[in-house]
């Protein structure tokens, strides 16, 4: 039996936003319902090269689908500058849950951004105001890219302002949406007064002031992936709608996780999980709910929803690599 | 650049027996001295389809070489019988630790039977007598075949009992070696008698009696692998210098798992673990010591280790599959 093997193009080709945004919808649902298993993820440390891997095994009864993966994840900051490879690197095996047959191996470094972005759209989409149209991005990095893609699934985004202190990298996320959007670059002050606002940077001391975000603004806190850092003033998540995606990574390396430490957050700061909404157990926007805030760490099962999207699309397809990867002789 | 693809046959052609015995010795001493990090496995339990999946990663400082790997494997009772595949089929990722870069993706299956035999290997050359010359085997699956091929690398092994209920399987494993050792078909008490003695059955009631074993038989058990199984009569674990792989996994899954919980073994009847012994932090086989029994569960670090034997080796030899399977674009 064969292995199917995606690289980074084969998975930009397959996992594409609208399918991905509906497939990580169904595993925040099922995980609400209890429908998945997603074991912690384990770390291994390696602070003599500066990085660490992560392990994250899960699997996900999406109802139509199931599937089970593990993706093997780092974070090597020294990369760029050291070895002329990105910080993050990502390989993910995808199961079979039924055999445990691998059905493929895949790039989990495009896997990622894309489920990263299709969580962003999920929320916008429950949390958003059903009429936004104005988009602001805080950071012109290559998830930039991807939420301006996904959140565009969910809402009929019009304008879109884009704030990074790198001028080059602000002109070239204009130029690559010019013809699409009314696309500009503009300050932080100026994104925040959007109807939706995705932060992606990893800063560790705020950089949104409370007074800038707009009053129906819903925002996306992509982020803050590690203890320490934080994107926004401690009043706007105090004053916010807050949903997260879990409860125990948020508190550690989420948005939150700064001011929980410090005592100015508790669990009745807390609206709920995103899966909550999803599945209807608790209201998403509603009239009067004034600023929301997504925080997004980034959850196992949004891999393998993301990655069975791949996979199903590319078999279909008929593309990718078939491989003899794994024994399957009985004796 | 480029991840080494290395399908079943390609592991078995590079992971050598005799390398891979060092290497697993290797690893072992190294987490002795604690330059290994290997978090807990994670389980993922599927009731609806009778099977689980594990992933195990693990890093592992030898010294020459480090690695870092995670192995994707599960157990699926059911699939030699619904869907003409093995039980257990294992995936895995080797990686860079200073990039964390993929640089190979491995078949798991034939590496952990080999990992498995080194393992043992490793133990025997440790607790057998020095002029162990026979062997005996009791079940004649396809570990029974590393078990020998492995534990040859380490003693002059001449005579072979095997022992299996399965008449088929223990004539094949008889025509199989024939050529190269006195090889026989025997029962179990025949078996338990030789120097050296490994256990590779999957019973949750003992079938290797006390009154069997040789006076200095050196045993590997290596069956258990689950809560409630054990081979081997508990007087006989009683009386033996008891040596493990790990703490927690024996004492939940090994051997010794069933009389522990049932309070006849506690810390008291256990000499140490196989790091400790290999590292020279306590002494193995000494000149009186009667029966040695060394219960093995199988570790992640013996997955890095035979691993970095297969990569390293195929690399050299210029064999294996070149793949584009990450993508390492910087922004």
């Amino acid at each position: 039996m064969q292995t199917l093997l995606l690289g980074p193009d084969a998975v930009e080709r397959h996992a594409d936003l609208p399918a991905v945004v509906d497939a990580v919808s169904a595993a925040f649902a099922a995980d609400a319902r209890g429908n998945t298993i997603m074991p912690a993820k384990s770390y291994i440390d390696l602070p003599e090269y500066n990085g660490d891997f992560r392990s994250m095994p899960a699997y996900v009864h999406a109802g139509e689908w199931d599937a089970a993966a593990v993706k093997w994840v780092n974070v090597h900051p020294d990369n760029p500058t050291d070895h002329d490879l990105p910080t993050v690197l990502g390989t993910l095996i995808y199961s079979d849950p039924e055999t445990a047959f691998p059905l493929a191996v895949m790039d989990g470094t495009n896997l990622t951004r894309l489920r990263t972005g299709g969580a962003a759209a999920v929320a916008t989409d429950h949390l958003a105001v059903p009429d936004a149209r104005s988009l602001g991005l805080v950071g012109a990095g290559t998830q930039a890219y991807t939420q301006l893609e996904a959140i565009a699934t969910v809402r009929d985004i019009e304008t879109v302002v884009i704030a990074d202190r790198n001028e080059r990298r602000q002109r070239a996320f204009v130029e690559h949406f010019a013809d699409r959007f009314d696309v500009r670059a503009g300050s932080i002050a100026d994104a925040a007064g959007c109807d939706v606002l995705s932060t992606i940077t990893p800063v560790e001391s705020p950089i949104v002031d409370r007074e800038w975000v707009g009053e129906h603004t819903h925002v996306n806190a992509i982020g803050a992936d590690a203890a320490g850092k934080h994107e926004h003033d401690d009043r706007t998540l105090q004053d916010a709608k807050l949903v997260i995606d879990d409860y125990e990574q948020c508190t550690h390396s989420g948005e939150i996780n700064v001011p929980w430490s410090d005592g100015l957050l508790d669990d009745d700061d807390i609206y709920g999980e995103l899966g909550a909404v999803v599945a209807g157990d608790i209201p998403g926007r509603e009239r009067d709910d004034g600023i929301t805030l997504f925080d997004s760490t980034g959850l196992a099962i949004q891999d393998v929803a993301a990655a069975h999207v791949a996979y199903t699309k590319a078999r279909a397809a008929g593309d990718g690599t078939d491989f003899e990867l794994v024994g399957t002789e009985t004796t």
